[in-house]
């Protein structure tokens, strides 16, 4: 696969399918360090990243807003000292959507770009 | 009791005592509408905002950030679109400690000066 940083966001609506299964398992090897949650029957892409500080973590997180905004997509950020976890899903459609996985690979490049 | 806000935090250590139940009375007076909760054990002031948008929720986040650095002592936010939660306690002591209601006065006023 392309990297899937750099595909192109769709818009999502509550008429759009989630992705299936085969879809979700292709898209996973690209954030392989992503799980795959479900919370309430919905299927969220989740991960923590440790970083040196709270202001590290704040700097990450704003990162995250910058690429949530760009995309009218937006996550969910537990920030506290050192450490920010981040969910992605599509509350549209009460799951997983290609978006998600392409949000989970720029956040990991937002990361590796602070490193 | 006079504008819990403007009060001085004090260093946090091990070895300082966590507020009396009368203090946490007595001082909640100041922020009553952070809960108290009990999380594993420890005590946390707990509170959530709305906010009119996931960038609105993210300047909020980012004013908490500047008045937690201000004191080096770190809630967690939950940061999400149109909503921000944050809980103060204080680690060290494993409950509250008269800081906590401090920050929780001045996020409260960081909030309303946005408003």
């Amino acid at each position: 696969m392309s990297d899937l940083k750099e595909h192109s966001c769709e818009a999502c609506s509550p008429n759009v399918p989630k992705a299936t299964e085969e879809e979700k398992q292709q898209l996973h090897k690209s954030v392989p360090d992503w799980e795959i949650l479900n919370i309430d029957g919905e299927e969220q892409l989740y991960k923590v990243y440790k970083l040196k500080n709270f202001v590290k973590a704040l700097e990450f997180t704003n990162k995250i807003g910058d690429l949530a905004e760009a995309e009218n997509h937006h996550p969910v950020i537990v920030l506290e000292y050192g450490k920010v976890a981040v969910s992605w899903w599509s509350h549209e459609i009460g799951g997983l959507h290609k978006n998600d996985f392409i949000l989970a690979a720029r956040t990991d490049a937002a990361f590796n770009d602070m490193q």
